[in-house]
């Protein structure tokens, strides 16, 4: 029996499991969920053991992480696989078809909170590696599993958790299924995610809103005056205009202008799908070099004086806004905190006190393409899904992954098995039920095809 | 017996009476003030009625309006007297030192709400008329007294009221007491009001708000865009960069910047006053000429994307700002409304879909300064304060004034005599006793010196 054949014969009973699994309403954000989330937590290991693993539920200062580990040779390579049991609060209720908490198969399609992200995903590789286990009697690798509870409130706790048990978590390389494929026809290898940059700025004026018949014209209003320093954040280019933004972003390289070039891109579409009638973007770069291996500044919030219906005719006390930048490699996120800070200070006017506000943020992070990790991945997708993986980036952080390389010294290989319209997030969450198969088979075929490398 | 006289010898009873009219709540601003203003006009209506005036109080759509009139000989110059019986909500509460409708002198003040604006400016006109009746047995002008109840809540009904009675208002000149002396020794004529044109712009970019790592570089971000054109709004030099803007700005004339210079400035207690560093604005004219003379262009609130604690990584849908100029004779609110406009769509991105919302705004007013009666209303004011007044003009806008001359074809003497440190429209509102008597006076020596303008 291959481990292929396993699954074939298991299919119903892995999905009752998936459906157990998808029933706890372990949002993390609730503390009325605190219960549900140890419970969920204690189904995993308990689910972890019956296939064989040594495995326990580790307090931390929220919720509890699950580890699970199989060691079959320390001379093997060691795989630490990354998911996350908690997921987003499902609501609007109204707006699901089904409960978020009650899975139901429809149109090809199951329907659950979190069955995308990430419950479904992680699951795929617990089957897939008792799949192997069961077909061949033990693991080609050895297998450590972190399954976290705090993905969807930030991840506070799981830093200083990796840091404490570095030796427990000693591993060669890392997988993590928490994005999407490229599309229906199109699964992916992520090579690539943008880090990010944090910062609030405050422009100060009057110490109070004073009336604009009064004093306008003798001060400075400090919405004018914010929203001129935002506007010398960018050139006419579309480039960042702080100075030294660039310094250490490096050339996208041939090899991954070619893997973007392979890829289907309908502008169409895409607008479409945002419902704008033009895009705009840094001069010179496609949609997706933009959007994957191009640093960004956008303001994601901006508020001063007065918001309300009608008029209110004064020059306001103070003006506000947030800043990101998305970052490549290899920008450091303190070392872009501090560039857009001394840029902010030299083009504030002296008529007004600027206050800046500096959050850091999360390195890039960029899986080297030219290593063995990256093959044996797209190796198993080919025999999950029967189709080579496309190589991709994505634009967002996953802030694990750079703690991952931070702490441990690792890689990680994404390899999604949603895909990007599963409205995670939003209400009728949903996997398709082909997916999560070959999700499963890609996952049982992974750990062959990592056993191959040479560490 | 002079009229200062009978001011001298009624002096208890004067104040007697002011605090009966400060008493009232007249509260425009809230319905459950109703029975209240309709009292505090019904008493305003006896007490003209007392002083031998013909007097009505009128329905609006909204609070009424009273109207007393004494008509002397029709030969005689007629002047129309305008002010507020309304007031301002007193809240917050906790701050006042005595009860808000409980008026009271400490220190030379008399502390209630409205004793500033308007009821003690307005009662100043009505003592001061007394005055001369009583010590002359007539008026040497024809009076129309014009005193609404809706100053507070921004006068929606006067304008039609003043249209609807155009006979019975018919009149020569305006006098109107609802603005401030220049300073403590300084009691001033007021010779011209700035105008304000009021635009709000929506710039909308995708349909929903977007993941900034997602999309972030790849489409216009709302809040980046609407910066850039506040940034547009104004040239290196403070001046407005909206073409057409200052095609109806006369210069300011010898005159005009002769009496600007008269007036004490200094840089330092400005600053001091509104909490900033340094001051800025259009290059080439004095603080006076920025805010009485020149026209401006600020930015009242900005709104976009996610403003709570904390970051959100998005790319909002939307950003909106609230925009409005300042405006001086000849501009018109109507045509600076269309040209922002047009600027606007002009300098906005093909990526973005711009909404303009244009609420129009009031005219500027200018009173002749070459006219007889500016230097009749500063002769009764040397009258009154034994002092010669300054002609200074104001940056805000009296929307009354400018629908006086574009309705009743006449102009309107402004003068004040509270101060800009009253607390109008604040907590302790307040008039100095000394003004509050030089404003009778000032007010008994005025008619006669109407009463000298050929007309």
């Amino acid at each position: 029996m291959t481990p292929f054949e396993y699954l074939k014969r298991t299919e119903k009973k892995r999905m009752d499991e998936l459906f157990q699994l998808l029933r706890f309403p372990s949002v993390s954000a609730k503390s009325e969920h605190k219960k549900d989330m140890k419970e969920c937590a204690a189904w995993l290991r308990h689910h972890f053991k019956a296939l064989g693993f040594k495995s326990r539920v580790c307090p931390t200062g929220g919720h509890p992480v699950v580890y699970a580990e199989y060691i079959s040779d320390m001379r093997l390579p060691t795989i630490l696989y990354y998911g996350h049991y908690d997921v987003q609060p499902p609501e609007p209720l109204n707006l699901w078809t089904s409960g978020p908490f009650e899975p139901e198969i429809r149109s090809g399609y199951i329907f659950a909170r979190g069955v995308a992200d990430d419950k479904g995903q992680t699951f795929c590789h617990i089957k897939g590696l008792e799949a192997v286990l069961r077909a061949t009697g033990t693991l080609p690798v050895n297998v450590k599993m972190l399954i976290e509870g705090e993905e969807e409130v930030a991840s506070e706790n799981l830093p200083p958790f990796i840091s404490k048990n570095k030796n427990m978590l000693r591993a060669d390389v890392a997988v993590v299924s928490d994005t999407a494929q490229f599309g229906k026809d199109y699964p992916a290898v992520t090579f690539g995610l943008r880090g990010l940059a944090f910062v609030e700025i405050v422009v100060h004026g009057p110490d109070r809103d004073v009336h604009s018949g009064t004093f306008g014209g003798a001060i400075a209003n400090p919405i004018n005056v914010l929203s001129s320093m935002i506007a010398k954040l960018h050139d006419k280019d579309g480039k960042v205009a702080v100075p030294g933004f660039y310094k250490d972003v490096k050339p996208i390289s041939k090899w991954e202008k070619a893997q973007f070039k392979k890829l289907p891109y309908n502008e169409a579409a895409y607008k479409k799908v945002l419902g704008v009638s033009a895009l705009q973007g840094e001069k010179g770069y496609s949609t997706y070099e933009r959007t994957w291996s191009r640093p960004t500044c956008d303001i994601n919030g901006i508020t001063g004086g007065y918001q309300g219906e009608g008029g209110k005719t004064i020059i306001p006390s103070m003006a506000s806004c947030k800043i990101t930048c998305r970052l490549v490699a290899d920008q450091h996120p303190a070392d872009i905190c501090n560039k857009l800070e001394r840029y902010l200070r030299k083009i504030a006017p002296k008529s007004v006190r600027l206050q800046v506000i500096k959050y850091g943020g999360a390195s890039a992070v960029v899986v080297p393409t030219n290593g063995p990790w990256l093959d044996a991945a797209a190796r198993a997708i080919k025999a999950g899904f029967g189709k080579n993986p496309v190589f991709m980036k994505e634009g967002g952080s996953i802030p694990i992954v750079a703690d991952f390389k931070r702490i441990l010294g690792i890689n990680t290989v994404l390899i999604g098995f949603a895909q990007s319209d599963d409205n995670v997030h939003s209400p009728n969450e949903r996997l398709r039920v082909t997916d999560f198969e070959r999700g499963c088979k890609a996952a049982a075929a992974l750990p062959a095809e990592l056993a191959k490398v040479k560490v």
